[in-house]
């Protein structure tokens, strides 16, 4: 075993906290008082600077404009970026395009990479993934109720979506809709491209969330379909594939994700030993002399290194032994790192007392936004049943069959 | 001991119950969506058909147009009311007004109560209390730097304070100033009435919180005092008082806020039971079914019982012993009934999965403003020592000087 | 609600701590030295003077020599004997012999009340209860595999039971048995007296528990039923009412156990709180001047008060309503307080760093034979999941067949 | 970063495991009845076996007859031999005889290696550490009453120890003596080897603990030094030196006893899938389908992976930054291995329900013995505060003087 960072990713790290602090940072102030559409000229201003600097879409092959970094080094940028609510959009590395463009460069044809993937890897165009329905629950993707059906040369698409993050304003959604209602479990469905622009797509509203409006990248859509007609050739590999596909996303974008919650994480527990430090109760005396800030401190600092190196753990297993063999460890981590992440929230916004719900600072945002990080991908609840069940089948109960 | 409730009060509950589903929670529902602010019609009329229906400030005198009921009866309807977001504002019994009214019919003058009680009693005007201030802990108001200077039959107000709840559009302000920096401690500061034209009285800025711009009756405003200048004669009480009666508001005070919170808890339990029972997992299978959810269900129902025995005993002891007695309960009250909010509104969204974030129903609501429970009227921490040093008085320790 | 207690109940209580100091808490060190069976002279010498002192079998009609205390009432008093672990056992009020005397004397004949309730009630025998089985989970009494087949004038029992406290010298047992396997669920057991000297009546062993030899009543012994013969008049009730005695008994039981946790609760409050009081970490510098030890002892005093009022409740419903309606109430309880006496101990535990795990202190024996708390009578899970289930009646879910 | 293991410690950690079902787990049965005094005729044989493979002290240098490990890879032994009670004490790497060991091989004269580290790296003799105080809180070892005067050539020692473990039956302790009382608080104590037969050693008592009443290595004594003189050549390293080798001892201890405890959890974790796995709540419907154990497993799952991550990564830092630059997170992986101990322990037992309790499986002995893992070595709550302590140096509060 081996926990010493490689010297080049060190080094790269450097540079994109400077870039963040310089470019990204000054932004936070204006979209917790304006919100994210309003922010549209600046932010396309710092993604140029970002290009410009040699660090676009760190995730992607070069051939794509991106830095193509491995998983394992990926995990520390996103980390990163994470320190603010802005860095993976300035660095086109935001769900859910990040996944998105995964999927076209593993499953597209070379007609999607060209009409589909090229501008959303230059960050010209938008996207969005349309799985979860109203009437199933989200963390069960073999139980749905959008149908395709072929007819000639087409599919016709009927159904209705919700949460699907960024919807407005996207060219196109890649949606998740039942070929086969017949075929086994895991086979009926598939994902197929619907340009947002065909007829029968339609943006029914977008949602509001604990308190905004919801608009643009940060929307969270429902999205009716009704005789929605497109090619079958915008079907991503073949009929029943979209299952399979879905749980190869889920992999990767599992360590995007979890690296930036503990992007959070940092941020906040900065904050919190800052404010601790500074915040005088007496003269000479500062908040942080007080035994339960401490506490919370120390905690902080246990669970969120816990954290990193769990989800480090999970990529190095995806690189070595794949998404499959590494399915509990992909599982365990999104509710271990949601839960650090609460605690660690928590315990920043109370050490900051009232000023810890005031919109200057990002403690505030993220505890709005980020409690979705319980519940989005699977409630963590499925997940610990999900573990539970791989678990077990190494112990001789009658449920798992074993001889034991 | 008896347990068992008064006829007269499970008979206004019912009523109050059927007012606040006919008039009230209709209401919701545009709240959320628009703000409080743009609600001020709808609000106006609620109001009065409030008054109509004799249900009117039921914590108030019969006097000054309420119901009388004393603080055990009152309890139980301010759980009532809390059960939906306007409640308290719509019969006039909401923070800090109510707080304020308090204050001026024990403290003030004739000429206070014609002037300032009477209209705020009828629903005329609004008020603010303005304490806390941005460098002194909240939880201590023994510590401040605004100071009233008497200057002839005048004070001279200067110093800044802020989470001044209500100030924008109030018709006046109460004042926590510091007269005497000499004095003892906790006769230092006096309570002065400032209409809120007064010259000097400025709202620098409504403080966005928790992602919400703040605005009328819904801000918490930064104020500034510059040479503000208002006659002695608006001083509540004697001089150096200023601790007394804030410490006289408290006991009620915090009363009103926990059954508050219990009715939130109340609310978010039904919700959370009523998803739990009709939300399918599988034809025949609701979420009910869950273990985990069950637990949650189990565990808030005892909790909530819990913390409304405690409160109840708390209003209890302030009627039979007097407030000061009654100080430990006042304190625990605070943490305990904050940690049940917390977490009976925390397992409700978590139960509803993404719809629980969602800004149709108010558990998004309540999740971004009642995270200030826990802070507000001096941190859960704070609470906890002053509970600690008071029990610890019976021990044996150096500290309490005690020979047990 | 009225949160006063009655005069002779606070005289009464007074009376019972003293003969608690002077007759009780001097046989603690012994107990926790040479164990309980060793102790057999004092415990007889200490149950004459609880006689002479008018002070005997409190729960205990006064026909049987006891006090004749309504359940709320002798709540208070379980609560006071429960601060020291053999106040119970003095008083004769111990579990499972005051179970069986209630049984006894509501269900038995004339002749049982003669032969084995009055030597009990005199605290000339002991006795158990014989119903939990190793093969199937003790939390449902309809799933049991000893049986009592009728042979003419006699029952003929076979079966294996543990956990049968007390059995190691009783008198005799109350075993639960089946007598017709086809009946409804809870129709199929019955209750019947077995002398322990009745053939075929085997304790195969006591069970250590917890590092503990187990003997005397503080025994928990496997009993297996060989052939056990004795006659139909030993059966309490009809053949079919064991279940329903079960649950009579169980009400009034918990409310005894229950309060007995939270005397429990205190004792060790004080110990903590006299600990922090007087452990100097410097001159000057109790450890009651740490912030994390004041939160335990905060979050301990608004528990341990929160717990009493749910049980106390519960007792006040059983009484009013009956058990029955009372049902969610008695189960509520069970994991309610079993947890606040899991976190109470433990902190008294840690606030007496490693003499905290000393056997001259009660707290290491309670950590030890407490830990069945949220185990015996049901696991806490079970419990949580009969209120949920009860409450979820109310909501108009398809499980519940509701309209709502 | 690299989380393989070496193919040797696989190879070696297999050997052990057979090992220790061969010929250790077969002793927990008769050390649960009987005690471990008891069983030294077999615990002699089990040695002596475990010198035949070749598997004798894996943390000694090979001149001392181990097996030379590095810490990193003794950490995964440790591990494997903490899954049983009775695992180091048979591969002689028990506390605290293997941190004497350490000491006398890196501090021992010539002499002291050969009369003192010999037989004891043999297995020949056992030895204590006498440290903690009764008037003194054991977490901080600068303040002692322990006196060791210099009368010519001896040290006289006059004072008062307690919870020196394994004192019964040891050969010599290593006392810590104030030797210069005006010195800096870091210089004061000294390290000194007493013979137990020095006149003036008096074992005063063994401390019964947690029911048991101790002896042998399972003790924990309190020791009195009544003028005990010794010659001042037992003195290990300098005058002054006593707290710096304590720290040097800590390190490696804490990883020690930290992957013991992770040995703990997994054995744990094995016995709660078993128990989940097989025990069935009606036909085909085993524990393991209830929500709330999957839950129990899965958290158990993380926390323990965690926890362990936790502890490579801090032997990874003592190896390449050394024990002083890792002191953050060598208390880190105190607090937090040691919560999850605490809740993976618990899990197992609740989930085995009065059948965890019982004195078969090693989960009720570990519930007893290892309460203490929150308190020795310092009680968690200290150690949070160091760690809070030293992150806060990087922030500019005036507390740490910074500037930032």
């Amino acid at each position: 075993m081996d926990f010493s960072l490689k010297d080049d990713v060190i080094a790269l790290d450097k540079r994109i906290r400077a870039f963040l602090k310089e470019e990204v940072e000054p932004l936070e102030a204006p979209l917790f008082e304006h919100g994210f559409e309003a922010l549209a000229p600046q932010l396309a201003v710092a993604r140029q600077r970002c290009k410009d600097a040699g660090l676009w879409a760190p995730a992607l092959g070069k051939e794509l404009g991106g830095m193509g970094l491995p998983l394992m080094d990926f995990a520390h940028v996103s980390e990163t970026l994470g320190r603010t609510p802005l860095g993976h959009y300035v660095f086109n590395v935001q769900a859910p395009d990040i996944g998105n463009m995964e999927c076209l460069h593993q499953h597209g044809t070379p007609a999607h990479q060209e009409t589909y993937l090229k501008p959303l890897a230059a960050g010209e165009t938008r996207s969005c993934f349309s799985m979860t329905e109203p009437m199933h629950a989200g963390s069960n993707p073999t139980i749905m109720s959008t149908v395709a059906r072929r007819d000639g040369d087409d599919y016709v698409i009927d159904g209705r979506k919700w949460f699907t993050t960024g919807a407005d304003g996207a060219a196109f959604a890649i949606v998740m809709a039942v070929t086969d209602q017949d075929a086994p479990r895991h086979r009926r469905a598939t994902m197929i491209i619907v340009p947002t622009d065909t007829p029968g797509f339609v943006n029914a509203r977008n949602i509001p969330v604990m308190g905004e409006p919801s608009g643009g990248w940060a929307s969270h859509s429902e999205i009716v379909y009704e005789a929605c007609r497109v090619p079958v050739s915008n079907r991503l590999g073949n009929e029943g594939d979209g299952f399979v596909i879905a749980q190869q996303r889920l992999g990767p974008g599992r360590i995007h994700h979890c690296m930036r919650w503990i992007g959070i994480c940092e941020r906040s527990f900065e904050l919190m030993c800052e404010r601790a430090a500074t915040r005088m109760l007496a003269p000479g005396k500062p908040l942080a002399s007080k035994q339960l800030v401490q506490a919370w401190i120390a905690e902080s600092r246990a669970e969120i290194d816990a954290a990193r190196l769990m989800v480090l753990r999970a990529a190095w297993r995806i690189d070595t032994v794949g998404a499959k063999a590494a399915r509990v460890d992909i599982s365990v981590i999104k509710f271990f790192v949601a839960g650090v992440l609460e605690r660690v929230l928590d315990r920043a916004i109370q050490t900051h007392g009232a000023f810890g719900m005031v919109d200057e600072l990002p403690l505030a945002y993220w505890y709005r936004h980020e409690r979705g990080s319980r519940i989005y991908d699977g409630p963590d609840e499925v997940h610990k049943g999900v573990v539970a069940r791989q678990v077990l089948k190494g112990y001789g109960g009658p449920e798992s069959g074993g001889s034991r």
